[in-house]
């Protein structure tokens, strides 16, 4: 901490863009994850000559420097674990361009997801990656973690969605990337590396977005189901017809329980129910969707199908998914919602028994989990609920993690689909990339010789995540 | 060439899958380009064990590598320009694997592109990146260039298809990259980095490939244009109402010319002439966006403006753009065509300009240049026809060139859309990736210390591809 030259740094970004008060760095030393380290000091540039001064700085003095947007981060992406200087990108949250001549857009690293969608829609467009976290979420830490979210089974990632953009390397080169075209097939798409690279490889500074219509139509639709092998098989048998949903959620009975809790939704506490989804320019189109969908629901015995066009219907149905993850926090009082083994993705057979096996796993472990997500992009969401006071509570999670990732990996699944790896997934990405880890290894070691980006994270966080920095959690150990 | 080990090389492949005559060499020294290099031996794997052990002797006696698919490359990829091992890829060929409930194939590197697409038509989908070339071009070679197509305006290129792969490293390392699922969030994506890398970072053994649903509707329409500058309005303004084409198609006066020629399409010899396409599920979207656009063309001043379902008719309006490659061989029979400044990407709203441009530069450089190509996508090709035993008219031509990518550059345009860089493009390309060419070659050096693979290609290729290699043409010098 005391290699920290405070004043060189506010030298460069201002006075009020610096923070090194223990309450400050006590805020920016969590995300939405359940780890906890103190930075150093919080930096928060205002343009990209701030960030390269503030990167040749850091370069020369080899101090960590973890590029930080909303915070929304899963699997501890920006806890210094390892110190340093956290660079809070919100200040660069302008958006340069939208042209819709061209069909792309220009923002800041900053600019928050919704923020960038409010913007687009007086244009008759959006940018479809958007996670569930999109009021704080940023297009910087979008771009890290290679997010996507409800509507990525119809309209990709976020690695399908950045065109190009500009990057300040860990000397404090500024690089231009990729393009402003639709295909581009000009040498390595260097672009496409930097997307999900976790803030390790460089930090992004502008990026070049595509974006598409706003559909005229949307139809949104809900299957209930006593089973939920009978869910994930619907799941399976929607996405294998050829069925274009532009939203697949499945949640799952603990989910539902969560939901009715804490809201007046009355919905029937099932084994689990399917949220679908169709849209488009043309009516009869989404039409064909929906039925294909509510078609294949009915045959895998699902019930009280219904699907509305209407925006309010719509709303109601998508509450309780939307609701679910602050819902999760009220399960039980004493049961805190912990984001561990939060995303995988398994190939669309394996849907209904990696529910399954969600369910059979925690059961085994003495702890809550859900099992619900964007089914549709192969995604399985799970939050587990525990107690974290307890610390046998954690040896079980850990537990029931390790065999989460391990049925994961036996059908070929991956231990992340949209929340990146962090720090709490490093332990089965390391084992799932066992043969190329060297290859990432000496990638990083290429562009960041000094390790002075997000050290720590992906394939450098220890393998045991408990351990791996302070929980945000006490814990009262026996 | 008297480095090479040819019975150490026939012991791993086999004697039938070694070639070393003079005259196989010299047809193995060019693919679609108008370069030729004579390479030291051909050898045809048969297996991923076969291009392990084949890298591992390369890497060994540092003796370049070339990964060649199709040959249908059209900057040189795949021509030897330091001489070395031409690697037959298309021994290959295995389709491994059709997955239709998990939404993914799985083929080797020499699978060709139609084969594919065959295989997959009994299952309902296709594999839709496909270039023109695809009676001819491989997976591992459209991979090896992020190539595109006709249909990648609405479905995507090559990189936007290719979910994960296995690639042999230049020390002979076999590493598995990407997922088997829709979104993967597990760190680097390096098979997006091997994607486009054209053969210089790792031979491509397994590719697994996501594929959608062929549409049960699909609607071609053609509008004729007085001016190319209204044609080239009318793809703007396509692209940018937010109308989704399946195939949005340009062809200029020069292109309409030669297919008149070589065929009896009676095609009206105008300015330009825009081809359209939309496809789907439902009657009632694909009229809604066949529709949408022609009322754009009529807007533009499009005239004679017809549109087909009918699989005939469809052809027929396809047919000239279909031909118009072989037909531009015979548009003057003392004019060859070249494959030059083929495939440039610019913004949409200069697709206008760029076609004008393209005329301009020609005229004045005595020359003759078509404007035509994928421009739903960005992508405008030309071909250069000229009398290639004139030495007066390679000088010509390179004049011509660097103008066209000088202009593309200036629009914020990239060298290539599609057909890669190879050698032919190298010198706009480094201009164009001026500041990220550390970072390339950084990347290059990282993977392939030896330089063995595709050696003297991207970033390595001299600026002057007149005299790169022997070009493919008998040149009569003054």
């Amino acid at each position: 901490m005391e290699k920290i030259d405070v004043p060189k740094l506010r030298e460069i970004v201002g006075e009020n863009n610096i923070k090194a008060d223990l309450s400050d760095l006590y805020i920016y030393g969590s995300d939405s994850s359940v780890h906890h380290a103190m930075p150093w000091v919080v930096v928060r540039p205002d343009n990209t000559l701030h960030v390269q001064q503030i990167m040749e700085y850091a370069n020369q003095e080899v101090i960590p420097v973890i590029a930080r947007g909303g915070g929304s981060g899963m699997c501890g992406q920006a806890v210094p674990s390892q110190g340093g200087i956290i660079m809070d990108m919100k200040g660069m949250n302008r958006i340069l361009e939208i042209n819709l001549p061209d069909v792309y857009c220009r923002v800041e690293p900053g600019v928050v997801d919704d923020d960038l969608n409010l913007a687009l829609k007086s244009y008759g467009v959006f940018y479809p990656p958007t996670p569930a976290s999109s009021r704080i979420a940023t297009i910087g830490g979008e771009i890290a973690n290679n997010a996507s979210g409800v509507r990525s089974v119809k309209y990709g990632a976020t690695r399908d969605a950045v065109l190009g953009m500009k990057v300040v390397l860990p000397n404090g080169e500024l690089v231009s990337l990729g393009a402003y075209t639709r295909v581009e097939a000009s040498g390595y798409q260097l672009h496409k590396l930097m997307v999900g690279s976790e803030g390790t490889l460089g930090i992004v500074v502008e990026a070049t977005l595509s974006f598409v219509p706003i559909p005229e139509f949307r139809c949104m639709g809900v299957a209930n189901f006593d089973s939920l092998q009978d869910a994930g098989e619907a799941i399976g048998a929607i996405m294998s017809s050829g069925s274009n949903p532009s939203m697949l959620e499945l949640v799952d009975s603990v989910a539902i329980k969560a939901v009715n809790k804490t809201m007046d939704l009355g919905l029937k506490e099932v084994a689990a129910a399917l949220i679908f989804e169709a849209d488009g320019m043309v009516k009869e189109a989404v039409d064909y969707e929906i039925n294909k969908m509510r078609q294949i629901c009915e045959k895998q015995n699902g019930q009280d199908i219904y699907a509305s066009y209407d925006p309010q219907e719509r709303a109601k149905i998508f509450m309780g998914r939307k609701k679910l993850f602050p819902a999760l926090s009220k399960y039980d009082e004493n049961l805190a919602s912990t984001s561990l083994a939060d995303d995988m993705a398994v190939p669309y057979s394996k849907m209904a028994e990696m529910a399954g096996k969600i369910h059979e796993i925690a059961a085994k472990n003495d702890i809550i989990m859900t099992a619900y997500g964007h089914c549709g992009s192969g995604c399985m969401h799970t939050k587990i609920l525990m107690d974290t006071k307890r610390e046998d509570q954690w040896k079980s999670a850990k537990k029931a993690i390790t065999e989460v990732y391990e049925y994961v990996r036996s059908v070929h699944g991956t231990t992340s689909a949209e929340h990146g790896i962090g720090i709490s997934k490093a332990e089965s990405f390391k084992v799932e990339k066992s043969d190329s880890i060297n290859l990432l290894t000496s990638i990083k070691k290429t562009l960041d010789p000094n390790n002075i980006l997000n050290p720590g994270k992906l394939m450098q966080a220890p393998d045991d995540w408990v351990t791996a920095t302070d929980l945000r959690y006490s814990v009262n150990s026996k």
